[in-house]
C-alpha cells in the first residue's frame, strides 16, 4: 500500500463531532442581528430600510479595473509579494499627506493600513483593553465596535448626553474612573446620523485630557457630507491622544476591506506590532492599486458625486418620513451619511414591531442592540441609500401605517 | 468664523504624547526577531537565507491580472460590495470540492474564508485559548503561531518529539492534562523543514481522541512536494476534530492575503462568529479574482512548475551543504517546502553567530525564537527558494567559513 495515497486508505471512520474548544471570551460574542436581517431583506419584493450597504452605483469601478491592470501589468513582482505590517509606504504617505491638509501634521509613520477599519478596532481592542476594564461609548452606538471589543472583555459604559449628542461637559470622574479609552463616531454617526458640534469637539477633547483619556476617533462616514463638511476631527483638538479610523469603505468600496488608524507614533507602533500576529499584514495588492488611483486625484471628481447621490437620498427619506409618520414619532436630521434615527412613542418595542414589518415587507433595524447599557427600545434605525427614492416612500408609509395601527390598540 | 473651517482654528497646541494605553495581554508580543533580520537583509549585496517568502517568479501574474480585469469588468457591484463573513460562496464551494478529492467528504459550509492563513491562527486563539489554558505545540513550531496564540494568554507545552518528527505515541496524560487543542504543521514543516510520516498521523489521531485533542493542522506548505505528495492530511485521520487551515500564499501570491480553515460545522461557525466582529469579512474583490483562476484549473499547469523550481532550489541547497559545511553540523533533508534545518554543535550561539554572519554578508534565521520552550540556541533556519544557485553556495560557504572559525578556536 502507498501510503501517501488518500484512496489507498479505509474511508475515514466516523467518529462523532468532538466538542468544541470555547473559549470563555467568545461568551458575549453573538451572531449579528443585523446580520439576522439582512438574510430576511434578501426576499424577493421585500423593501429593505435595514442595511449598511452603500450604493454599488457609487463604485468606481472603471478606475479601480485599470488600477489593478496596470499593477499587474508593470509591478506584480512586489504587489503580489509578502509586505510591511505597517501598509505600502506611498498609501501611508497618501494618508498622511491628507491629515496634514487637515491641519494636523502627520508623519506617515503615524499611519497604520488596517485591512478594513473594523480591524482597527479588533486591534485597537486587543491592544489596549484589559479585561474587566470600564471602555466609554456613546449611547447608542456602533454595533460592530461593540462586538470588535466584546471578546477583550470590558465593562463598557456609556457617555453622557443630551438630545443632541454627546455631553462632553458632563465627562466627571465618576463616569472616566478606570477608563482609558473613549470610543465615539463624531460624524454621521452609525446608528444616528448625528454630528458632534466643534464645540462640543474641543470639550470632548478637555475632557479626555483632564481624565488621561484616548479617543478612538471612528470616521466611515466624514466624506459624505450633503451640504458642508463637518467641523475639524478630534485629531485637531487632541492629536496627543486621539486615534482616527479611517476607511476606505464608503468613499471607494467596501469590497476592498481596505482602512487606516492614523495617531500618536507609540500607539501606532503597539497596534503594528498585533496586527503582525493577526494577520501579517494587509493585501499587498489592494494597497498598491488603491494609491495608484488615490494619487490620481480620483476622489476629487468621485466624491461630489458620491455626496449628491447620499444628499438626493437623504432628502427623499426626509420627505417620506414628514409625509407619513403619525404624531409622536421623532427622527434625526443628518446632514451626511447613511443613517436616520427614530425614537417612537416608549411603548412600541421596535423588535416586535420588526416581525410585522418583515410580514408587509419592509425591514429596519430595531435600536436596542445599538446600545452598551439601558437599551431603549423603542428607537429604530433606517437607511436610505441604496433604495430608490419611490421605494423608500413606499417603504416609510408602510412602516408608518403600521406604526400608527400600534398606537391606536 | 466658520467652525468648520479647519483653518480657521488656531493651530493644535502641543501637548506631549499621553501615555498609550496598553492591555496586559501585550506583554508576550515582541516585534519579530525574523523582522528585524529581514531590514538587515535589505542591505545591497546581502545574500539572504533568512526569508520566508516564496519566489515571485512563481506568482501567476498575467491569469490573476485576467481575472481582476474580468471581475472588474463583469461584476463590479458585487465583488466591490460587502459580502458574507463565511466567504465567497463560489470559492467556499472550490475548497470543500479539493477537500473532498483528498478523501474528506467535506461541504461547503464546513469552509471559512480568511484573510491569510496567519488569521485562522488569530481566530483560534480568540475564539477557543482560555488564557492560563495549556496549548499543545511543535518544538521547534512555527513562530508566527507562536505570536498569534500569545496575546490569548496559553501556557504554551511541546509535544514529544524524536530525531524524526513529533512522536504522538509518547503523549500521555501528562502532556495532554488541562489542553484542548494542539498544533502541528505536518508537511515540510517550518522551520524544520520535516514531514510527518502516515504511521505517525494516525497515532496522532488516535492520541487526540484519547485525550479529547482537537488538531489545529496548518498546511501552508503541503503542495510544494518534490517527489511525491505527502501523506494524507491529519483530516483523513480525524476529521471530527481537525481544523486544517490551508493558504493560497505559497500556490498564488502572498500578497493577496487569502487562506481558509476547514474543519466540523460548529467549529467553523464559531470562528466565523468571531471573524465578523474582527475584520467582517475577506476581501469580496479577491475571492472573486482567485475562484476565477482556480475553476479555469490554473493550478492544474501552475503547481508542477513551482515544485519544480523549488525542488532544484532545495537540491542546490543541501549540495551546498555537503560542500562545504565541517563535521558536526547536522541538517534535515526536507521533501518539500521552503526550509532547512541545522543544527550545529551545541557551543554555538546562533544569535552570536547571526551578527558575524551579516557582517559578512549572509543572513539566516537563529533557531531559539521558534521554540515556544527549551530554546536550543545551536540551531538555525536556512530559507532556499529566492536567492539563484550559485548565490546559495557562496552564501552557505561563507556561512560555513564562521561556523569552522567557532569549531576551531
Amino acid at each position: 500500500m502507498d501510503s501517501n495515497d488518500p484512496g489507498a486508505l479505509n474511508p475515514p471512520v466516523e467518529h462523532a463531532v468532538a466538542a468544541v474548544p470555547t473559549a470563555r471570551r467568545t461568551a458575549g460574542v453573538q451572531g449579528s442581528l443585523i446580520r439576522e436581517i439582512l438574510k430576511a431583506t434578501m426576499r424577493p419584493g421585500m423593501i429593505s430600510l435595514a442595511g449598511g450597504l452603500p450604493a454599488p452605483q457609487s463604485f468606481p469601478a472603471e478606475a479601480l479595473r485599470a488600477a489593478f491592470d496596470a499593477v499587474l501589468g508593470a509591478d506584480a513582482g512586489r504587489a503580489l509579494q509578502y509586505s510591511t505590517t505597517e501598509g505600502h509606504p506611498p498609501l501611508r504617505a497618501w494618508i498622511a499627506a491628507q491629515e496634514t491638509a487637515r491641519g494636523v501634521p502627520t508623519d506617515p509613520e503615524q499611519v497604520l493600513v488596517v485591512s478594513g477599519s473594523q480591524q482597527a478596532l479588533d486591534l485597537i481592542g486587543k491592544a489596549m483593553v484589559d479585561d474587566g476594564a470600564p471602555l466609554l461609548v456613546e449611547s447608542p452606538t456602533y454595533l460592530g465596535a461593540l462586538q470588535a471589543f466584546a471578546p477583550f472583555g470590558p465593562a463598557f459604559r456609556a457617555l453622557p448626553a443630551d438630545d443632541s449628542s454627546l455631553q462632553p461637559l458632563a465627562i466627571d470622574a465618576d463616569v472616566a474612573r478606570g477608563a482609558r479609552l473613549a470610543y465615539v463616531m463624531p460624524n454621521f454617526q452609525n446608528p444616528t446620523g448625528r454630528t458632534l458640534d466643534a464645540a462640543r469637539r474641543a470639550q470632548l477633547a478637555e475632557a479626555a485630557r483632564r481624565f488621561d483619556l484616548w479617543l478612538v476617533e471612528d470616521d466611515p462616514y466624514g466624506e459624505l457630507w450633503y451640504r458642508e463638511a463637518p467641523p475639524p476631527g478630534l485629531r485637531r483638538f487632541a492629536p496627543e491622544r486621539t486615534l482616527r479610523v479611517g476607511s476606505f469603505s464608503k468613499v471607494l468600496a467596501p469590497g476592498l476591506r481596505l482602512g487606516y488608524v492614523v495617531g500618536p507614533r507609540g500607539a501606532v507602533d503597539l497596534l503594528a506590532r498585533l496586527k503582525q500576529a493577526t494577520d501579517l499584514h494587509t493585501a499587498t495588492l489592494t494597497q498598491y492599486a488603491v494609491v495608484r488611483v488615490l494619487e490620481d486625484g480620483l476622489l476629487d471628481a468621485h466624491l461630489p458625486r458620491v455626496r449628491r447621490l447620499y444628499s438626493t437620498q437623504a432628502a427623499a427619506m426626509l420627505a417620506a418620513l414628514r409625509a407619513h409618520m403619525p404624531d409622536g414619532v421623532h427622527w434625526t436630521e443628518p446632514a451626511g451619511g447613511m443613517f436616520v434615527w427614530l425614537t417612537l412613542p416608549a411603548r412600541i418595542d421596535t423588535l416586535r414591531l420588526l416581525d410585522r414589518a418583515i410580514e408587509a415587507g419592509v425591514a429596519f433595524v430595531p435600536g436596542a442592540p445599538f446600545y452598551a447599557t439601558d437599551p431603549r427600545h423603542h428607537t429604530l434605525r433606517l437607511s436610505f441609500v441604496t433604495v430608490p427614492a419611490a421605494t423608500i416612500d413606499r417603504g416609510v408609509a408602510i412602516l408608518a401605517e403600521l406604526i400608527a395601527g400600534e398606537l391606536t390598540r
